[in-house]
């Protein structure tokens, strides 16, 4: 069974119980009466005549959990000592560390690593400076550099709030690509300013990852970036989902006989993932965008792109493939959708039509965003950029990484196992392959 | 016997040997013969009638190395197979990397650290920022920035090449102290900018390490961030120095019977080192100082802070104790040296005089750079002030660090073992205290 986390309480009570039969099938009882799933159960302490246990319940909400907590400790012979949160839990002191890859035990190995052994390196990388790729984690260094102004779908609530993503981004360049990802949190909103500050760090990284900026200074920001330096700056929300998207519609195109490439594209929402993921489809092929937004500035934007800008009902009714990335829940209604539309409702986690609904009303096909993630994108596409020394991550690139994710999905899925590691080398050798056909790379020999 | 790995060259050889009585002592005897020091050696494989072997050795140069590899080569029996740097094999794709700290092992993992868990820690976070300390980790990130305009001894040879330093010090920060040290290189001079950069940049962060930035800018720097920002701003070629030299001069006092406050101080050399001695110096009681650099403005600088200015011999001869922080190979000469002075000759590799020299021409007590490393102070200083939420490192804090560094030096040595964990925390508790007692810091219960 699927549980959704985001519409869930997690909490482990650890609970004293008499250890006699019948008290902990009372209590698993009144959580299930409650309508609430069970997790682990952990013995943690083994008293005289009672057990600790650790019970890891999910609760649709706060209220819910209460109830169940009150339910418990009416009945004698369980005590409730402690109720921890498991999201929160986690994420105590935060989820990565720098740690160093070489010992050092003695004072001989610190004249080594350190001062005065260090020097005869130093000196090196000074004479020819591509040393550095051999010498220091530079190579490998990709800088996570948010300003807070878009984290996840809640606004703008500032870097230091953002902080948790970026470390979950971190960890997951890590987990999935060997990358070393390095939070860098700003303090300004100004976009001068940003591209200043990026500028001035960026020779400690071998890319930069522009993460949950907000449109429209996202691609102003982006772009400069790109050209002005030697290293790839790339800003996931646009070009990561655009990836994932064009993944899964290279596979609902095989699951529904679409010709994806003459297929005419709308587009709701033109933000920063819309824009990213209408460039993208547009390089790989596809000709006809219809796009709607609430902000005109954006619309103007998808016009001076190629796109056509129409109503709401336009957009759907004159489109193929309709793509949603709006944050609004229930914005396309049955009425809109027609026979062998193909639906993206993207929003999380509540989609733009329910997909259930959508097929019911006609369409060949619909998925919602959950497991469109840009996850299986950025590790693979950032390794790969590394290892080629690409000076950019262009849309051939991001291509190749499309069609890697797309073909390690299982049939009738749209995207593989986002934990699959083999799924991200593939996408690393092929985005690599890209780099040198298109001469944004240089081969280096290690 | 204490190898000075400065001025010799570390390699390993692979040696390929016939497996009977008398070829390796064969070759040891040959390493020997030319004055080489011989380190581990250690089997790699067993072949038939032949053994292949590691060989560390130190040669004073690489002339003398090939003097060896010759007469090796020309034994039969003996076939040199390899030869490694021990130095450049140590630094070999940087010495530090960026992992989890949390296991993500499932699907339902992902939901916890990532999407759709993550949202409800940053909007903690959001509305109440200090939460930020418990959830992510920012208050144990310290900043390790340099423009490379002074490392090590090397001068300006850039950031970059600056690298295999930052890194060093982000390694000594973990092991010593537990602190995430994150290199930060910048591609700028401009002491404007650089404000700038490290202050939109400082959110991610909960102390800021310059480093390697050469004088005057230097000084600007760090006053202006450090006032600028809530969050400590120092030095460590200032300070970091002048804490272990004040820790050093604690023990001299007690083995000399000087009394240190009374003492009149010469500073050789008024560059970051210098001024930062003299600065600490002064505010732990000492109020007589007589310096000379070949830079009038730094003289001026040295004069604007309460110092005499005078020629070099005029230095060392008013001077009950004298520091040296030149750069520059037997600049004090023994004519100089009168009954009772107390002599640092700090250079690094080769100090401004000898110490045994000093010591034969009348001073009651000499000695040199070697023990004077600045890892001493900066994880437990560091450690501290996060510790303690200090907004700043103030001369109470690095007046308490000398103290505790100093307490930890076995009998007769100036200070303690560099990897001696004791002293790193022992250092990180007394500068917790000196912040909380100088109120820059609030307690903050975790």
């Amino acid at each position: 069974m699927r549980i959704e986390y985001s519409n869930k309480v997690i909490k482990k009570l650890r609970v004293k119980i008499v250890d006699k039969p019948g008290f902990l099938g009372h209590m698993t009882t009144v959580i299930g009466q409650n309508a609430c799933m069970i997790g682990e159960i952990t013995t943690v302490h083994l008293g005289k005549g009672y057990k600790i246990r650790d019970i890891d319940i999910y609760a649709d909400n706060e209220s819910w959990l209460q109830g169940i907590i009150k339910s418990i400790k009416d009945f004698d012979g369980i005590d409730i000592i402690g109720v921890v949160d498991i999201v929160e839990e986690t994420h105590m002191g935060g989820k990565i560390e720098t740690v160093p890859t070489v010992d050092v035990e003695t004072i001989d190995d610190l004249k080594i690593i350190y001062t005065p052994g260090v020097a005869s390196v130093c000196k090196k990388i000074h004479e020819d400076p591509s040393l550095a790729d051999k010498y220091t984690t530079i190579r490998n260094n990709v800088a996570i550099v948010t300003n807070g102004t878009a984290i996840l779908g809640l606004g703008d609530i500032g870097a230091v709030a953002g902080m948790p993503v970026m470390e979950g981004k971190s960890l997951l360049f890590k987990l999935l690509s060997g990358i070393n990802g390095i939070p860098v949190l700003l303090d300004t909103h100004d976009t001068q300013e940003i591209i200043n500050t990026i500028k001035h760090i960026a020779p400690t990284y071998g890319a930069i990852k522009l993460e949950d900026i907000k449109a429209p200074e996202c691609f102003e920001i982006e772009d400069k970036l790109d050209a002005m330096l030697d290293i790839p700056v790339l800003h996931d929300d646009q070009h990561g989902t655009a990836v994932v998207v064009l993944a899964a519609l290279l596979n609902i195109a095989k699951y529904t006989f679409v010709n994806l490439k003459e297929a005419s594209v709308g587009i709701i929402g033109l933000g920063a993932a819309g824009t990213g993921i209408m460039k993208l489809l547009k390089s790989y092929g596809i000709s006809e965008f219809n796009g709607i937004d609430l902000d005109q500035s954006a619309v103007e934007r998808f016009v001076s792109l190629g796109g056509n800008s129409k109503d709401l009902r336009g957009v759907v009714e004159s489109s193929k493939i309709v793509i949603a990335t709006t944050g609004c829940p229930d914005l396309i209604t049955p009425d809109m959708i027609q026979p062998g539309h193909v639906i993206l409702a993207l929003s999380n986690p509540n989609p733009e039509i329910d997909p259930e609904l959508a097929v019911e009303s006609g369409a060949i096909f619909a998925a919602d965003g959950k497991s469109v993630n840009n996850a299986l994108a950025f590790p693979g596409l950032f390794k790969g950029a590394l290892t080629a020394h690409a000076v950019t991550i262009n849309n051939a690139m991001k291509i190749a990484a499309a069609k890697a994710i797309a073909s390690f999905a299982l049939d009738g899925d749209l995207v593989p196992n986002i934990l699959d590691k083999n799924v991200h080398a593939a996408v690393a050798k092929d985005v690599e392959t890209a780099a040198y056909r298109t001469s944004v790379a240089r081969y280096v020999e290690d």
